[in-house]
């Protein structure tokens, strides 16, 4: 059955809605600066601009860790614990899977059931499709959309797939990597440069007769973390165990968590991270937006696919291909730039 | 002393020359390819367009290994075999250290004596600066000459440092992974990318002592490659021992890589990866060049450093203004072109 058809929402209700806290609204302006008609742009950027001054104010967490490494378990035992103590937390998702297989690893919005019907968090389900850069940029949006409705907490959780663990990175203050014990990290799928992206590690499910591999577990890594540069500079990155289960070490994560943003922001990490992400994602909207651009341009559109013809009998040099095509084109622009 | 001023080529001179294999003018080839001369680009181009083909018709092999590994005692031993054998090897280097430290991790021209004089073989020294991507560039076009001057074995050489490995993975048909005994791949700093990027590894070092260490390490690294995806479809990457020192399994090696070559030929994996490498040169350079002559441009210039500002006072969405000066910026050409 077709939901009836919802009344459209003026910039200001956006505005207003989402500064006011109110889920529903956030949920629909995430929707907004999620869609990929043309129509909405325009209006997503008028609200994204009317809410910017609220936002950045939210302890940004990026959380990884291989299928089965019990990520939704855990973030929503922290995101309770966080709401008890009076945080709002608000749980987002980058899952690079949904682009390929139209299908979700980290699973729909099923997940995370308490952790949902808490008054004080917001889950976000996966956005659906799209591109890496085009998924990455609205996860972006999405961010400062929950930090501007008030979430203080924001937890970006992934699944460490291509590029999604450096997407992530590159979007929060604080970055955990999720464990489990027995298996060495080549057998868990984990790539060796996102130990090296971790703040902190976590061995999860260190509960009943698993605790006491879980401590060794803990010891390998922290053996193996004195030969990875830091993270962050001046921060000692360690294994801690945890269980979502039980509960135990949950609070101490949250600890861990905390003293890391203490860190950072005294000796001015935070800031500084956080200005270079904002020129990285402005360069990279740049990037994506820019060839987009190039190659629905008429006369590229002609030449190409006569180039790849040359290019597949071997007639041309690619690299020569490329930049001739490039320098016809700049060069049209500056003429009928001098002319106009 | 300042060498003496040498004769300017002509386009005529360079083909000619490469075509005929001679490797003082293969040499100044190269030189002119690498050049950052504007004035040398329109030659190399022609150059480029004169040997295209002649092209094409050699194996190219990728070496890839940490420091202390071996890489130029091994090449050096392989590659004098192949000469031996009638064939003629040329030996390049993708070293990105160059470009950070303006020092080179893989040495300089010293390197390889004995091949370096052997008339079947070239070995080209590192270039010596430029960005990655120009690097790249330059490395590919070397590659060209080489095949054109008659070399039908091409080593393409790099060092385990952030993109390099991929870099020359889409550069070769084949390639290979250099290790030590002993330690693990963590602590050999290998990415763990790497080994799936490889056809076959070869522990190195397999003499004396430290021969069946080397032969207990093989089995390890037999053992792991089960668990790891194949670099190339069909075929099973496998681990070998090899010594510099007493050339003990150097004929093997070529063996592996014979086959391998072989094997890609009959089921059209050859053909269908250097079609695929030849469109992703052709992107990368063209994303390159967009990039470059976008931020050269004078609403670009001007308009930048206020959205800096911008930024970095938490006034602008990033993502928002991205969009809105490439926007601005399309649209003006987009009018243009209408009143032109």
């Amino acid at each position: 059955m077709e939901p009836p058809k919802r009344k459209e929402l003026t910039v200001e209700d956006y505005i207003n809605g989402v500064l006011a806290g109110d889920r529903a609204l956030l949920a629909r302006a995430i929707t907004l600066i999620e869609s990929h008609s043309e129509r909405h742009r325009p209006i997503a950027t008028e609200v994204l601009n009317g809410i910017i001054p609220q936002t950045g104010k939210s302890i940004r967490i990026g959380i990884t860790g291989v299928p089965g490494a019990g990520k939704s378990t855990l973030i929503e035992a922290l995101g309770t614990m966080l709401c008890d103590k009076g945080h709002r937390v608000a749980v987002l998702a980058v899952d690079p899977s949904s682009q390929l297989t139209k299908g979700s690893i980290l699973g729909d919005k099923t997940r995370m059931e308490e952790l949902s019907r808490n008054k004080n968090a917001y889950v976000r389900p996966s956005p659906s499709s799209g591109t890496l850069g085009g998924v990455t940029r609205r996860s972006r949006e999405t961010l400062l959309l929950c930090e501007a409705a008030g979430f203080d907490v924001i937890i970006v959780e992934t699944v460490g797939v291509g590029q999604s663990e450096a997407v992530v990175r590159s979007m929060v203050d604080c970055f955990l990597v999720l464990m489990l014990t027995g298996a060495g990290d080549e057998l868990q799928g984990i790539k060796k440069g996102v130990m090296e992206m971790a703040d902190a590690i976590f061995i999860n499910k260190a509960d009943g007769p698993n605790r006491q591999v879980a401590l060794k577990t803990k010891a390998e890594y922290n053996r193996l973390l004195h030969f990875l540069p830091q993270a962050t500079e001046g921060w000692e990155t360690k294994a801690y165990t945890v269980s979502a289960l039980t509960g135990e070490g949950i609070s101490e994560m949250w600890d861990v968590i905390y003293s890391f943003f203490q860190f950072s922001k005294e000796n001015g990490i935070f800031e500084e991270r956080r200005e270079k992400q904002a020129l990285e994602w402005f360069y990279a909207v740049i990037e994506d937006e820019l060839k987009l651009w190039f190659f629905q341009q008429d006369d590229i559109k002609q030449q190409l696919p006569l180039l790849m013809e040359q290019m597949r009998k071997g007639e041309v040099v690619p690299t020569v291909a490329a930049s001739q095509l490039l320098t016809t084109f700049t060069n049209g622009l500056e003429k009928r730039k001098e002319e106009g």
